[in-house]
């Protein structure tokens, strides 16, 4: 798995000629990151004498904060995996009408995957973004700047993921389909910019 | 050193409630992703029949992303290693009056070695960002989503560096010195919000 790699391996690979990992892994790691973060405010929240107020909150926040990072963690693979299925799909023969009827379908449902992918990376940063408000609002004020790390994080992660979703549901022939995964991307990002913004903008003034 | 840590432990390690790694480190994995994305994307435009008269640009975009890259995995370990040596100053005895202006020397020291750190990854997030925008406005267009990730990765990095040179410069007595940094801070930091929205929308007209 490629989370099992080391940061340097890692890295290698992304910066080399071959087609993955790419951005969708590494919005992926970059989401996670985020959401570990929000981990990393609460378990120095939790327990301190002076936050006992927000303890109960605060065990919330890190319960789904650490099931964000489990799952935007397994995005790093499904990133690679999608996208080699989409690969497989374009290489398929295309000499007979049968084949190319296989292969268009083959392309198609890989699109699909490689659309739904990114949209879940997407819509699990958006949770990362609300978390870290709860974070950099009442968190421990001596690790208030990592929820401003965690924010930018998975706006930036957010992002990543969109890209992925436009690029692949720009292909896809179910129109009914792809408007709905566009739609939903839009409902996923409305407002994400401004809460970033006044994420950083509290932990800023806090510091 | 942290960049020969898999994914997973140094994504467990964040969230711990150990005090490193923290936002620093993250913020230089975060830029490091983003400076492998541009070389990503210029090893995938170099030799391509279609980019030949971009060719001899893509080598020397590639050779700085390198060496960015290599800059910010190094800073994994260093803001690690300044974090500890902030700590270990403010855990100096304080008994006697010696001790006292030795912790307090001490703890100048390494506040200003804790700004310097977080300071040269914004700096290096900041050529990221610049070299992203050759990436963007003439790679392989096959791969320039990854462009898109490698820009919005290097500003999120660079967001995310800047709160941690806000923090340890706020504790500087030597005020020139807290002056000049902040004052590079703000040169480094000017026009990046631009340049990243515009180098995301070119991206994303291209997709």
């Amino acid at each position: 798995m490629a989370e099992e790699k080391t940061i340097r391996e890692f890295l290698d690979e992304l910066a080399s000629k071959a087609s993955t990992p790419g951005g969708g892994s590494a919005a992926a790691i970059i989401g996670a990151m985020g959401a570990a973060l929000v981990s990393m405010v609460c378990n120095l929240t939790i327990g301190k004498k002076n936050y006992t107020e927000v303890e109960e909150e605060f065990r919330g926040v890190l319960h789904k904060a650490e099931a964000l990072r489990e799952r935007l963690t397994g995005m790093i693979e499904a990133d690679i995996d999608v996208f080699a299925k989409v690969m497989a799909a374009y290489g398929m023969p295309r000499d007979t009408e049968d084949e190319k009827a296989a292969r268009t379908q083959a392309i198609q449902a890989a699109l699909k995957e490689a659309t739904v992918v990114p949209l879940a990376c997407a819509r699990a940063c958006a949770d990362v973004i609300n978390l870290s408000k709860t974070a950099a609002e009442k968190g421990n004020l001596n690790v208030i700047s990592d929820a401003g790390v965690a924010v930018v994080a998975a706006y930036a992660a957010l992002r990543s993921a969109a890209l992925n979703v436009y690029i692949n549901v720009g292909g896809i022939k179910d129109e009914a389909f792809a408007n709905e995964k566009r739609a939903e991307l839009q409902r996923i990002l409305a407002g994400t910019d401004r809460m970033t913004e006044e994420v950083y903008a509290l932990v800023k003034s806090k510091l």
